[in-house]
């Protein structure tokens, strides 16, 4: 079934201000109005609904005090939240861009409670927003409407570990950097590295397939991920949390429930393959010409480092501009079109030094790098790395910023940056990209003097239009949640669009896993 | 709609002999009978519906001349094939363990030859199975009866290669090892390496999950595989041929093509994420006193060699003497209970030269490894993989063969050997192991002087009883196929297989795509 009156958001996020909610570390990507909100805080978000007055809200029960009742008796009154100042931290995403209603927060334990809870509501047809650390930057966490809030933040508890195959099995409650410190102590990490991994769950992670730093080292979810265990809309439970490299009995159904946010079940277990951690880290920041020279030198370190190379960023002069302005710090090395960061991660610091010198002396003697400079010393690695995670904090400096996450395949990945470049001229301060180059990952991003209709509309849907003509895609890694879905189509045919619908429409019948999210109505 | 009246087949593979019709090279993990049919070639394998006279022929329609002329006038007269012993090649698979007898065998080239195929078959409700190189062990890819065979084999152009990113596209009919060369003049791999690598088609691998020997370091296909393009049982096409790392909008969807051995649709397009052809390659071979050992060694392999091991593989004793005997080749160090033999994968040879002494000081420094040889001599490597290799075929000579191919938690990787040595006793001449001990995949083989159902009966079902009991899976890398489907509820919950059974009504209603395959009735 898919809700009647149910339509999608269009336009830039809330302009209200507030504060931030969370005590994450910031996001490495932190979305647009950010410090607009952090100077004005306090003010709550616009209610959705009422911002967005064209989505109506589902045929789904109001909650009563029969519904309560069930809750309180199944997890006990400390555990059902109903007090509204209490349920506001559950409404409002972490950047304060949407604001549900939801009278009622629940904080399950265990995949049996969460089995209840959603076999009840089910029944009842009470729709159900799953939220994590609420780290989601496209409000793919809140409810819109009154949804019933299913907090993971309890189910915290870490099940397994065999350090020896270095699997890791755990609650999907558990905060990613909390797992991060737990297997270090036996020397192996997690496949994962996220800006929010101070707030965000791994249940979460999974669910939104998240990508981040180092994919391009460690892969992607679908690929570390062994098993899962998660409950469907009926209550169901699907087991296939095992813990193995090989298993091809049947259908991989684990996949299912990566990144599909939450709308086909909640993950409630996971168990995540975690390689070695590495004893020896570098950094080196590299000065190029022109893309193409970037496109080679990429080429290159794919090559000459290979199996050491954990991470390659591209920031382009405008980004670096802004940024070295913003940090008040001089220039690591001289100024350039474009600025490659290249991270090694190895088992052996002199072994990967040796490499990666070689591989700097390669790309200055063949002209490709102009300038470079490299290191491993932890504070110095560290400068090199603000450069690139604080460009985000800094373009907030530079107006109002219109944001992108974009995949695109590499020979075009710095095209839409051009593209929008020559289609918006002198209407905007900077055009400017940066990001994931090793991943195709881009963050293009337009500042311009204050929002208006007009530039919105020079940018979209033109800016998905050239993504979707490249074959990207209109959400690298973040996602469709709430924001998303009118756009999908840009990076999914209609046929395979159907086919989602359909699968959610089996999973999920009456449609009570996070509404309003993913599929375009 | 599941088929009434189709049920699965029992007992080991067939007694029949015959001739390997396949040019491949042959399999790492032959299948058991092997021998025996080399050694009466010529013999056509009993047909599938007469050994299986439980196994129904569901309700599809007979294959008639105006299904003929509608094939013949899409393809042409040449790339329909209906003469009998053309057929043939077809309906038996490579192990000649099961026969078909199926009279058509279509040749498309295109993915919307294979769309106009599916959608008229789905119409008309005629039987399909799709076919690559045909190398299944488990009879996954001949038909059961009549079904139309639908061969991937012309299927087999190279569309692009990005060099820079490393990404392959191409259709599903290219052989691996064709691949394989063609991304090694870009100095890059094939993420995935299979002793069938001559025969078996990409798109077969995809649909299958093939897993192989370095899945250890490059992982599994659900994490390199970027795009699939595939068409339905109703001729849609699901156009999910992507070439990005990142794409996070809407449902994973490839995903349920990747190990649903074509049951849910026939991939025609794949792209897949190549890694840097390594430029340094180091095997080295160790005798240890004891499994506990063994672990402990494992993970030091993985601690110490961190991102430069790309296999790491257990032979027991057991298995060792009967290699070395059979390859007539002295020792290469002495007798011990176990050998492991460690790959490593990097891009100089010094330094991995370093990291692997190193690596072997230690382990014989620590007492963990009692023996042990190391070379990057490629005669020698080849040596020394030899005694893993041909195992399978060593122990033809020892008997009656049976084998699994199971996985386990790293921990309990041999005690399924050291039960079954325990349970059968004197009854076998030999119990023993060997296998990917790097990713949990054991090959348990149990070799007795002849073949009798009493034998069958003490290790069948037990093994996958206890299989189960360890939360390991019956089937590893092989798959389901004609052969396990009743096996699978050892290793997935019954909520799993229904999940499965409406994914597959959802997609193929009229059960048209590889029936009486992969999932239990």
């Amino acid at each position: 079934m898919f809700l009647k009156g149910v339509r999608q958001l269009i336009g830039p996020l809330s302009q209200s201000p507030g504060r931030r909610p969370f005590p994450a570390r910031p996001s490495l990507e932190r979305p647009f109005q950010f410090s607009r909100q952090l100077a004005s805080a306090g003010t709550l978000p616009q209610l959705t609904k009422d911002r967005y007055p064209y989505v109506k809200r589902g045929q789904y029960a109001n909650l009563d005090h029969h519904h309560l009742k069930y809750f309180k008796d199944l997890l006990g009154p400390n555990r059902v939240i109903t007090d509204t100042d209490e349920c506001q931290g559950f409404n409002i995403d972490w950047i304060r861009s949407v604001r549900g209603y939801s009278q009622c927060v629940l904080k399950p334990k265990t995949t049996e409670e969460v089995s209840s809870i959603l076999s009840f509501c089910n029944e009842h047809r009470l729709a159900v927003c799953p939220q994590g650390g609420n780290t989601s930057l496209v409000a793919g966490s809140v409810p819109v409407f009154d949804e019933v809030v299913l907090w993971t933040g309890l189910m915290n508890e870490i099940i397994h570990l065999d350090d020896t195959s270095g699997v890791l099995t755990c609650q999907a409650g558990c905060i990613l950097e909390n797992l991060e410190n737990y297997v270090a102590n036996h020397d192996l990490m997690i496949p994962l590295d996220l800006g929010a991994k101070g707030s965000c769950h791994i249940g979460g992670n999974v669910s939104t397939n998240a990508g981040g730093l180092r994919l391009l080292r460690y892969g992607n979810l679908h690929g570390s991920i062994l098993g899962i265990e998660a409950v469907k809309a009926d209550g169901e439970v699907i087991d296939c949390l095992n813990t193995l490299k090989k298993d091809n009995t049947g259908y991989h159904l684990k996949h299912l429930f990566i990144g599909s946010e939450g709308t086909l079940g909640v993950v409630t277990k996971v168990a995540i393959s975690c390689p070695t951690k590495p004893k020896a880290i570098n950094v080196a920041l590299l000065g190029l010409n022109s893309f193409e020279e970037v496109l080679r030198t990429l080429k290159k370190a794919k090559r000459e480092l290979g199996e050491i190379l954990s991470s390659c960023e591209l920031i382009d002069n405008l980004c670096m501009d802004l940024v070295l302005k913003h940090l008040k710090v001089p220039p690591p090395i001289g100024q350039h079109n474009f600025y490659m960061l290249i991270e090694t991660h190895g088992s052996n610091l002199i072994h990967d030094e040796e490499k990666t010198n070689s591989f700097l002396e390669n790309v200055m003697n063949e002209g490709l790098a102009l300038d470079g400079t490299t290191t491993n010393e932890v504070s110095k690695m560290k400068s090199i790395w603000d450069l690139r995670e604080r460009i985000t904090e800094a373009l907030l400096h530079d107006g109002y910023i219109f944001k992108y996450d974009i995949s695109l395949p590499t020979e075009s990945f710095y095209s839409l940056v051009e593209i929008m470049k020559e289609r918006l001229g002198d209407r905007s301060h900077r055009v400017c990209g940066y990001g994931h180059l090793g991943d195709g990952n881009i963050h293009l991003s337009i500042s311009v003097s204050e929002f208006t209709k007009e530039i919105l509309d020079l940018i979209e849907p033109y800016v998905y239009e050239v993504t979707s003509k490249f074959k990207g895609s209109v959400s690298a890694e973040h996602g469709i949640g709430f924001r998303k879905p009118k756009y999908m189509h840009y990076s999914k045919s209609n046929e395979a669009i159907m086919l989602m619908k359909h699968i959610k429409n089996l999973m999920d019948p009456n449609g009570i896993l996070n509404p309003y999210k993913v599929l375009p109505p």
